[in-house]
């Protein structure tokens, strides 16, 4: 690794110093186990007072996966499946977990990099309630549908894996044709934080937990050394979420280590602060790329910077600089992901900007 | 919590000093994610001396349950089950996870702790390679086996659930059954360190390493935050084991988190030091106990003790000691297990005996 | 096979003559497919008046593994299993069908042929609600419950794997701990037929219907060339029957084929008539074993007899009768199962007693 | 029904009058349970032999949604998916069943039935070798492949849910790419018999035993009354396929019911006959409807027709004529399917065009 500077993830670093504290300062406080410890307890108190929302329920996970995995098995039934975008998390990077649990991620449109850029330009990685509504009614209207699987839950990711956000008017129209059509709508907020903080987005965390039916906000990208905290604002679909968790292998016996870090995030606004510290590096990477003449795949408003460069000089800055492959671009030019987290500082931007 | 001690488990407390130590220093280290980075591959170096086994595949993955069922989901065709002891974690207390993938827990005996423990006081939580023979040839010799659920895998627990632990004898017949039946042998070691320093044991890192095709290195309940290691000693029984461990939703984005755990607990001995702690404090512990008069469910030579223990008395410790409930015991009296750790002091056994 | 007459199961000829008549007179009348035709219909309405329940949810499987796997996950949540005898068929003879659906047979008692019939004598194969009632109530009294696999369904066979049958008493007190605890009774009838038929039951298809929450009739073993009709008689568990019937691949396209075979089966009462028959012959087979000496594993009231026999013996009537095997029973002795069915005839019973 | 004819689907009848007739012959002689019987040997001998595959491993299931989901699951690693058309049955009408057993069907071009036809034409339904190996290759390509599910087998019909056909050129192309990519190739045949009967088709039976890895000989459409005959020209790959088609609940008792049909459907050239026949009736009913002006969709080689009909006509065939709904085609006109099968007549065709 050595000098290395890396862009490659907001996952590559771990935890903001207060969590570490937290750690070491509560570390021989015995605690009871699986999350039924009063930190735990604190901390769901903490985000559902940031929610604005007092009767939600909350839990914690260890990752995106797994924490997508195990929402998606409460909310369907066994022959209902989950729609998602082409291009969702779910539907593509997660080796089939949710297939694994026997459910069918149903996508609005396929996915397919290099098109799906031309074709949706900064609508990539979105769904839109237009088409969820001509899905679900062309489901209802074909003869055969018991045959077909059935549309039971709704997964979008905000910000999306292409750092696109919706819009409060687009969450809305998407809520309101779930709740038409009686479907549940699960919100992968694994980056949240950057989302809620971008410079243009108009969605509150209050918005997303009177719209959506569950959500999470996710730890292990922003700021935490691990961990996802999931809110059914609404209620719990099932009477015992505690063994559908445990089924995943999803219960952590030291639960009251996920208690500890969500307590520090939501205190004196940390998980917001360090989000928008992601995305003001972001913005500032971006304006001195620009300068230099670099140009986008699409223009991003979160942490995840989508760069267009020269193969040649992407060799160059190979040895100093981490970065994603993301896609081609054309025969001489790719597609870079450079992603900026809640612990970048200027100094790691005029680093980077030494190589670019 | 307050000033109540508990003895309730060994997964009350965080991690030990030097674990946290490491994390702080390495914390804006940049890694690259799933494992794929040098510290896990240092960690995994050390691992692989103190098991005297050079050629072993060891990864890393989060909680004993998710190890259980990953594990044996990577050993088992899809018709066939794993055979376990009736008392075995996987049997009774992970909410049918093997199950919920697809597989049968194939019991040798029942489960039924009040009976149990009187039919086969020390042996308890063991299987024995006799019954194990009996029990695949039986299968085999039975005309309509291809009806039943096949004989993939056996799994048994060292340390087991009650604390009792095999024999190298008995560890090596179970693993020449398994030899020549071409079944292979998982051993669960949530809490391995318990097992291999116990002071009634000779049971080496290295015969375990010799005589199983896969175990684990508990880390959760033996030192760390979080985290269990798993060795195949004799190689994969997979050729891509990184999308089994996703679709499980046992990944960890931060992989270098646990690498950075089992590296400091295999460094200068810590893993074993640490784990003799607990034995220590256990022996001392049993007999204070004795001293005071009381007896024990069985015999226990770890860390988990099986303590008789007057109703009445029980109700006047409460409000001073954590302890797990276990079974019952006489209509007067009840078992509770009170269990030592890595980090269980002599004040904290005095401090007990003051309420026992 | 040529001459050898064969008593080895109920399951070895094709269908009563009046179905292949049916099959042929309406082989080219034209039906919708998947069940949805006039004839399914007209046969659940005779099925419904045969149970005296005109508000019964019924449809047709194929087989008896089928039916067992497809209803049981009608009835269970993701983290229930279902309650069974050790020696009930989906414990031990399905190839874990249930485990590969996700869920855990959990058995009262374990099986083991040899010694279950020592222990259990004509008991064996039935379930108590004694029993049944003290593992619900352990399983809620457990602390860690929650860790646990929930009991989610009652299953029971009548007549069970051994031919034995439940006395209305016995079935009444199951049926009430069921309705107590909240969990559905379901009763595998693939020889319901020579249950009810039997000399020795004071149990009715009425009562049946009152008692259970879900049963089916099976056809497969009674005169039909294939086909079991599950009947709800309170009602269904799901809102969408078919897409769970077509993910188990349990949804015939010519649905058609049921329906005719249980139309016939229950006109004019065809379905008791020949039930009967097995009885009578199983009664005769008895009387004219018993004459010649032979004693049983247990005194079976319905079409399988277990006869204790020889192991000489059995070889010299090898190349003449067919039999199932069932267990061993002393050095020298063999207990085989002898079935009758709809079909058998005196001259039948006449031909194997040559040979015995 | 009454007098109403019905082209809605080729499984609307019973079975060939020859079939009807063994199973009468052969009724009440007994056989051993499971498919292990001589029939069904002799059927699998026959069938060996007009594929020219003497090795062939060749056995007996009940419908087309458990064949595709069996014999998937047989082929696939737990974290494998099966690569199809977007089109193919087990993407859209199978009610999730693959998905069911915990794999992700992978579909090579998105499923759209209005679009779908004016994007492809008359390659609807198929796949072809260039995209597959691009599909191939770009997965193994991406940096992340690990993370997403592997194509572990393709699945093809034969003729396509529209009717369509590969050409021996297209079928050696995709064998190729399956060959080299070490992927097994899997062919639903459900009509098999009604694409090697088609006027317009270069492949033989031989062709597709030589080309792909498994496929089926479709029997419920093709004049059984219900099976399908699963066969491995190069063996299987499971030593168990026994407890897997159990786990399935798709192993039938009276195996030889199955063994029966095909030894029926295989004598004297019956299968090709009666398929021959669908063909011939289909080709008539094509240039009879031509020749009153009717359009189709696409120009489908098979028994199954696309028929662009206008609603006002539509609603007039109605109480006359069974179709199936197929899609809309424009404001004024809808798409029906007209099936021809073994056994529509002249006299058939001649009282469909009174109505047409």
């Amino acid at each position: 690794m050595g000098q290395k500077i890396s862009f490659a993830s907001d996952y590559t670093k771990g935890a903001h110093p207060k969590i570490l504290e937290a750690l070491a300062d509560n570390n021989l406080n015995q605690m009871p186990g699986y999350g039924t410890d009063e930190i735990c307890e604190r901390a769901k108190a903490k985000i559902r007072k940031a929610c604005g929302c007092p009767g939600a329920e909350v839990f914690f996970l260890m990752g995106g996966t797994q924490t997508n995995q195990t929402v998606i098995d409460m909310l369907l039934k066994p022959y209902e499946g989950v729609i998602a975008a082409g291009t969702g998390h779910i539907a593509v990077h997660e080796a089939g977990a949710v297939e694994f649990s026997g459910h069918k991620v149903l996508t609005l449109h396929p996915a397919g990099a290099e098109t799906d850029t031309e074709r949706y330009g900064s609508e990539i990685g979105k769904i839109n309630a237009e088409e969820l509504k001509a899905y679900v009614e062309a489901f209802y209207s074909d003869d055969s549908y018991e045959h077909m699987v059935f549309p039971g839950a709704v997964y979008i990711s905000h910000p999306t894996e292409y750092g696109t956000l919706y819009t409060k008017k687009e969450l809305t129209d998407i809520s309101k044709v779930c709740g038409e059509k009686g479907i549940p709508l699960f919100l992968d907020g694994a980056r949240l934080g950057y989302g809620l903080m971008s410079k243009r987005t108009d969605v509150t965390l209050g918005d997303i937990a009177e719209l959506v039916d569950v959500f999470y906000i996710g730890g292990t990208k922003v700021g935490a050394l691990f961990g996802e905290a999931v809110v059914f604002p609404k209620g719990l679909p099932t009477k015992h979420p505690v063994p559908v968790i445990k089924q995943h292998g999803a219960l952590l016996a030291k639960g009251f280590l996920l208690g500890l870090q969500f307590d520090e995030l939501f205190t004196d606004g940390l998980y917001f602060d360090i989000s928008r510290n992601a995305i003001d590096m972001a913005e500032l990477m971006k304006e001195k790329l620009k300068d230099k003449g670099y140009k986008f795949l699409l223009d991003s408003p979160t942490n995840q910077q989508f760069v267009i460069i020269d193969k040649e000089k992407l060799k160059e800055i190979e040895p100093h600089v981490g970065y994603s492959y993301w896609q081609k671009f054309s025969p001489t030019q790719t597609v870079i992901r450079l992603a900026t987290d809640w612990a970048t500082t200027v100094e790691d931007i005029d680093k980077l900007m030494q190589y670019m």
